[in-house]
């Protein structure tokens, strides 16, 4: 599990007040990429080095309570399941104690040709570290 | 049944070369106010003039093939479900015959302090005309 | 001149209930978008076909009254400079008669490598036509 | 002047592979927020507790050199005038000593009817601290 802070800015919100929906998409786009360089790598490298993409398949997010302009959200990324060929990250938002939102993404793992591909072994070893993970 | 069209502008795409993931709610949004001026009515009146609003609880995504930029898309939006608190949306993007993502929202009838309301009988319906809806 | 419509979602708006600053930038590309088309060009040919990009340079907006969810605004679209290898573009998002923002944009020409490189002269007089254009 | 750092995520970008031009607005805008911080000040508490609202109403932005997926950029920002009922505030972004892009706004001071007001004293006074400020 890794864990991140994301200010809520302006841009952010919408006319209820409080956070857009789609955003938390990108906050949890946020979470991945310091998942990955918490565990040693970036997604840049990955991408440029391995050749390989990591694009979503499905995502999912629950809304429990909204969040506000200049929130100081803790986002926590884990990895649930590194397949074959497809990786699960969870996500939750929280203020403080309060859950403000949860979600996941589902991944494939392909080429830059957009062929999938069997995710390499010694990255899905450098991942699982500390996660508790089906593979 | 209500559908749209949705033209890709250059900052809906990331350096994929696709639709950003979390893009496709910001399309859902546009259609779920398209689908409420087809039956009628405005989201705007409706907050306004009930004093309601209907924000997303859940929401889900899934990418079957990627979108490019200036790419004329087809967004259907479906209203499937209208319960006494809660209504869901089905939408599915399509170019041509092209099946590019689905998904889904549920929002909760809540009035402008926040609390759960029941939704008025007329108002559902008069969104169900033409719908294929579970009540 | 170009004129295009643009529906003010709920998400280009921020909790001031107004249509977030930065969003107008995203009206303007996709106003120059439909400005080619009219043109009977598109970006994306002109990125395929002839290997240039035209990227932002330098941009500016003034906002002079607020656009609110749900408005229909008005975008029209002038091509006012083609140079040797900058092109400039000037905008105005009126809602009705009400003047709502107004703006500008200048683009370079370059090739894929970055290289700036002259806009190709029948390309300048596709985009001239119906502009009053200095060049 | 404050320094904050920002990351440049992939939601960020655009098919051109850098970050998208709007998106620098909002970098400035969370660059505003943490200069109210810096100087003890929220802007939430700033329309909460003084019922104002400091609305732009003219931005600009020059494009120096593209910033790209998962670079770590330095945004600078300036107050550089505070005058009757506006303020201005300047933006240097870089990546290392490389600069990424710059740019400015000019906001109001409007209460919350949208009328415009003088700039309480004492905010200034805070707000000018370690500014080079014209006033």
């Amino acid at each position: 599990m890794v864990r991140i802070e994301i200010r809520v800015i302006y841009g952010d919100t919408d006319q209820m007040g409080v956070v857009y929906y789609a955003n938390y998409l990108r906050y949890f786009e946020a979470g991945r990429s310091e998942f990955l360089r918490a565990k040693g790598l970036t997604y840049r490298d990955f991408e440029e080095q391995e050749r390989l993409l990591l694009p979503v398949v499905e995502a999912g997010v629950s809304y429990h309570a909204p969040a506000r302009y200049d929130d100081l959200l803790g986002l926590e990324i884990r990895l649930t399941e590194a397949r074959r060929a497809t990786a699960r990250f969870e996500y939750d938002v929280r203020r403080g104690e309060d859950r403000v939102a949860s979600g996941f993404t589902v991944h494939a793992c392909v080429d830059t040709q957009g062929r999938v591909r069997r995710m390499p072994r010694d990255l899905i070893d450098r991942l699982a570290v500390g996660e508790d993970l089906a593979r």
